[in-house]
């Protein structure tokens, strides 16, 4: 992983949300809440993982495959472009 | 929630589970372990929060609308098995 | 399947929308259009799929196992109004 | 697009295919099939919808971003195959 410290701080603090929601879902549990409200907890952790899944993918992309920054007007950054738009569009 | 005790600790351990998937990407993370490394842990956690949605709506279905188990010949029962059937194919 | 008149021809609607979709990406994969398009257009697909699955089992839930409007008060109501709601959250 | 050939043919018999499902789904909902026939025919749209989504986010890395066939010990090759990879594994 050759993340820049910015993006790398952003992932984990993404991460410790997400752990956060996982502590909220055992407390909800232990407290005997309703069902649907557990549900709607465990929903939002399936959201922060797509987006998380989606921020990772994306940084793959810039670091380890190409740049769409770099040499913006080739092809190949075109191409990286339009990849991670639809990445974005299909972790949502 | 009315689960039975068992279904509460299987519960429990499938969100504890959770926890420490996520423990274990904040460390990979950390540890600036390769991206798809990262990835295929995430992956693991998004198959795993499915898991413990199709349990969740199964015992919400079987204790807050119907428990399939009883009278099981009446229509409603076998709606509802088919019901629970349904949620464990889409959640996979 | 006991659908009303009316959610028979909701659902229909849906399906061929379906189908008029996949016959646009068929055509867009003719045309050799942009990868990026197809795939956009193929993204809109999945959101049909997945609004047409949270119909198909409200609907089942309401005719097959217990439709929360008759009865509104009792406890198997209020779980499959909750039951429902979790399925239009989950599909979206 | 600068699909091959070979990668055409493929992505237009995914395509048909689900175009052929979304009217299997149409003449079950004609027929008044029970509703959790059709919901296991809808699902087996959304595998399909995937199983194209992935093929066409792998064409199109190789296409318009890296090939990882080309110049394999580069690690942009390297990072292009892991990317497939993840792609794959996200998109069953």
């Amino acid at each position: 992983m050759a993340h820049t410290i910015k993006e790398k701080s952003k992932l984990l603090a993404r991460v410790r949300r997400l752990k956060g929601q996982a502590e909220a879902v055992e407390r909800a549990l232990e407290a005997e809440l309703g069902c649907s409200d557990v549900l709607m907890l465990v929903a939002s952790m399936r959201g922060a993982i797509n987006g998380l899944t989606a921020e990772l993918m994306e940084d793959h992309i810039r670091h380890h495959v190409v740049n769409p920054d770099n040499d913006p007007d080739s092809d190949r950054a075109r191409g990286a472009a339009e990849l991670i738009e639809v990445v974005r569009t299909y972790m949502k």
